[in-house]
């Protein structure tokens, strides 16, 4: 139950602050003989890292991963392969900019987590926010990308995949959702004709210091009917956690979620009809693929919401250390729209909730 | 990580099926010294219970708790109180109806998790729906009363209420929202005025053998900042894997939830001002009482879509466990809006979590 | 981590006081379709219930065990087998004798439990020594007979054996160690031999009112290599662990144990010829079936010593509850070697250990 | 559960393997403003550490500490103290010394995991033993030396000691015991008159190329009555688990431990006098300070033993990985004893089991 690790068995434990040397995570549990090397990783840390675009933090980190432990090859093993002990992977900070911190070492800025760690903690690290930067998230995203090679390992071809459908105000037209247009645009967005105005959008909220918030969506395909356990080891109830603990997530959805409530239940529950090995074809998914907190096989769905980023350029009202009443402003680096950056990495909790249930299954049933 | 358990230092274990002898469960790490009486539970469970009304489930179940373990009182003790020790709490089944299951024996009704328990394990208790019936909340609502308790021997004053802000496609108007006006009607609706309109919605449901779904909201007053914890055990990635888990249950949100995405961060960030103790006086509480994982001292505010109910009186296409097409229907008992009794059901979860963050942080940092 | 849970996969959780009206398990994460009916556990629990011969307690408890979930059968399907689903197993408490408690509940009686609880949780069931009693490990022994019939699904004949080896100062002659002679007597008692003379001895001690420890041997066989896991999930830390955790035990041992110290590497190291396919065969059993914390595939061998009986007949010096210097003396049902009692407890908590661990181990490695 | 990690509030999770990048821990739950620098962990590394005599392994490691996260300080606080987020600690190893490992790579070495690795997963990391290798326990004693820091900060004045009681055939004389011998030799030894034998003795058996086994003795004192928790997070259990998840350790007791199988009830139940604050005065401490799983206020006692180490200079039968039978000889450095290592891993262990148990209670009980 650390507070820093996630899953079972498939569990990973990340470390690491925004200024300190380095984060990283232990992966453990993770099957043996699946090949590894670190480019596997650092294809999705890629995606997910900072200075890509003027979009996102201007932070430059390479996001280098180091594989530490977990992995084998000799000359007769060419192939690097997992050994089934931890994996340990590293990433280095580099661009832990030098500056003043006076006024956030004081100061709690609104909406950021400054005050609520002071509380709890009575010590806060507050260059960067610390631990509570979003910097964290590299480290799922490294795990993720083993998580992705278990799944692959288990059966065959699974594929997870993300994009943001709002980005505050802007939504997309799911009629022209495509996956193919995520990769060609700097907001993975699915929608081509929204890149124009998303763009505009943006940029607007960027140039007036301001921020905005997004919904993105999550849909894995590949995974087998029977991934899950009642009662509270559900599946769905694992994604919502593991979506839920990213960093400025404040909601979480399955299939239709927040629609079922007006639905009827004819309209809602998914009929089926006999498909190939007597397994069904269902002809709906409004359940996003998970009922009884169990998988159904068909693409499992979800979607979460991402307040907009708490750094603004505008004074806000606040209380310092001292409990006297001031103002805040932050100045320095950051995402107009963090939720950009939480596509892949709700792509990587996805990837480790699924690979978790799929070894936990494995467990109990074969 | 046992699939039926929940929580970590307050820990439930839950257990039965809807037709076997008895369900209950094990609430293991309850401090001691803390006066607990079967009364203490037994007013949580009947505003669960079924029957209460023609909006639920005509099942006529007492649900009578017996404490089996983990209290103790004698002449000198006349109060009873817990020891420390496992609290093993269990409800007896009385009406499981003897009737002819052959429909669903061999059916796999649409939205339930008929096809899922039988894809996952090869062997389903079709009765009642076994396991994965609502009955298994009563459990969660015995343990959420010890979890009260708790709550309230740490904290002194701890309020968790729950209402029903949308049945189906019938809202409250939050202007009227009323806490008193809870308890007077069978919706659990704190909008007086909704009373008559639902009751009305409802009813129409019903005989059209229909089902609808709902959106519950619970708040819990009274908590101090610094409960929760980076950054997988974030107070609300437990609070949306607690609700999730919760029979139904598609979407949760915290504080203002999905709407955030398109919130400006001026918007969204709760300003502060000073307050007693130095302690801050939120501007707002768009945040659900929480940032960064971790509690802020305002209330700690959810809301959580149940989906309609999926025993529906017509027809629906489907396979058989032999993978042939056929249509199935559900006949007998069940409630029109399974959200109602999820009511007291969310507040219990909500206790749960916060009394297992509470001995967590305590654990922690004293 | 709860205090009163074992396992993760296969995993109990127990709950129950001596003079409680019940106590039980129960057992989550058990694979389905496996058989299972009330009668496979009473055989167990019969071996370990008081009141068999005038060496152990003559508290007279039917321990009849009643399965409250997680098993289902009908006409179909005449064997009733379990779903995968939590299995709540019940043993209600007839014999808690009304009496005087007077003595032991002002006054912390040497060598038991009575004033740690007291100095922990500040309250103390003393009725039949409450929690620390030895009645909980009837629980271990129902979820153990789950266990045994899980390893006999899995690996075919699969067997767990226990014997006790030495009773106070009496100890076998391990030339004579027959298995077959452990069912014919009441101390469990390998060697033939030496029933006479222990018979003598215990019921000295009996007499005298006094009370002597032993030494308990935990076999098992039919168990594959490969179960276990480096580093702290070491079958033998669990395995330890396991034996600890039972009443008044103070030591355990794997294979040759203590003795290790004192023998070379050459002694020591067990060496292998080739066996049937591609496995080894090994020449020796220093190990006891364990290395690198992982099973080798022979039988897993471990000991341990149970302290003697701490309710004696014989005034001892203590103090009371208000901190006070007295005396006390234990009256009424003893054990005058508990240890005898202790030998189906060690087998039910070998069997736990390994039935976790197999599925631990299908879970990752597959 | 995860397979390396150990712990429950102060929770810790190791990686690594003898000749990868580096080894080393995180540290997850840890209190908060607890100072801790290298140089706090770096003293308990050195009396670990490789090559500081000719009786242990002469592999050249410095055995630096690194730490990576969970630490903070500025001007205004610069004694730097930890934050309550995970501690992540490295050693990078610097001495893989490049060999030929063609013989190793092949066969199972006698006493090694070698086999049981490869049976298990399929895929073995032989080089130096892998994650086998002791080497891992570097880490424990790294995350020991913070476990100690926050007993200290919790309890005052807590002393916790190891010492080798018995090297091989070689035994202390117990009333020679002198804790301030141990640092004086390069045995742990508390035996003055018994250096020059033991260094007689363990100069043969390294010149033989053979290896003995020991005894290890560690002793916490300062712990306050209260700790550890019915019934399966014993304190002697989880201690039990600890020790036997060192390398090469085959038995572990506490206080008198197998000892008390020969003694009566009146010789092994401590008695007790009124001590000042209503507390006990124990007039023996048998029980190693722990009964019924919980600390008494007493010493906390237990011994383990370790096997000789298993890499030997003389030709042992085995197998090789292809079921061939065939011989095996170890070359290059080992300790011809590992037990002397051992000492300040058994006491890193001990004072991880406490630290926990401790966040625990503080947890439930206040």
């Amino acid at each position: 139950m650390s507070h820093n690790s996630f899953g079972h068995l498939f569990r990973v434990t990340t470390f690491g602050e925004s200024h300190g040397p380095a984060l990283g995570c232990v992966v453990d549990g993770c099957p043996p003989n699946i090949p590894l090397t670190e480019a596997d990783i650092q294809g999705d840390l890629d995606r997910r890292k900072p200075g890509s675009s003027k979009f996102v933090t201007q932070r430059k980190e390479p996001d280098r991963v180091k594989i530490l432990s977990g992995v084998f090859q000799d000359e007769r093993m060419p192939e690097q392969v997992t050994t089934g002990t931890p994996i340990a992977l590293m990433i280095e900070n580099v661009d832990q900019r030098s500056k003043d911190y006076g006024d956030i070492r004081d100061k709690f800025r609104p909406g950021h987590a400054d005050y609520t760690y002071f509380a709890k903690y009575g010590v806060r690290d507050y260059k960067g926010s610390g631990r509570a930067s979003a910097r964290e998230t590299a480290a799922r995203v490294a795990a993720g990308a083993v998580a992705k090679k278990v799944l692959n390992h288990l059966y065959g071809d699974v594929s997870i995949r993300g994009a943001m459908i709002q980005m505050g105000t802007q939504k997309i037209d799911r009629a022209r959702f495509d996956w193919a247009e995520v990769a060609n645009n700097p907001f993975f967005c699915p929608d081509a004709a929204a890149i124009d105005p998303w763009t505009e959008y943006l940029e607007g909220v960027r140039k007036a210091g301001s921020s905005c918030g997004a919904i993105i969506e999550i849909v894995a395909e590949g995974i087998p009917a029977g991934l899950g356990a009642p009662v509270y080891g559900k599946l769905d109830a694992d994604l919502a956690s593991a979506m839920m603990s990213i960093n400025a997530v404040k909601a979480v959805e399955i299939g239709d979620g927040f629609a079922t409530a007006a639905m009827s239940g004819e309209e809602n529950a998914d009929e089926m009809r006999a498909g190939p090995d007597g397994k069904p074809v269902f002809l709906a998914n409004h359940a996003g693929g998970i009922i009884g907190g169990i998988s159904t096989g068909q693409p499992v769905v979800l979607r979460f919401a991402v307040k907009p980023t708490s750094s603004i350029l505008t004074p806000r009202k606040t209380i310092d250390v001292h409990g006297q009443e001031t103002e805040v402003m932050t100045k320095g680096r950051h995402d107009p729209c963090v939720g950009i950056r939480a596509v892949p990495v709700g792509e990587a909790m996805m990837a480790i909730v699924l690979a978790d249930h799929a070894l936990r299954h494995r467990g109990q049933v074969g």
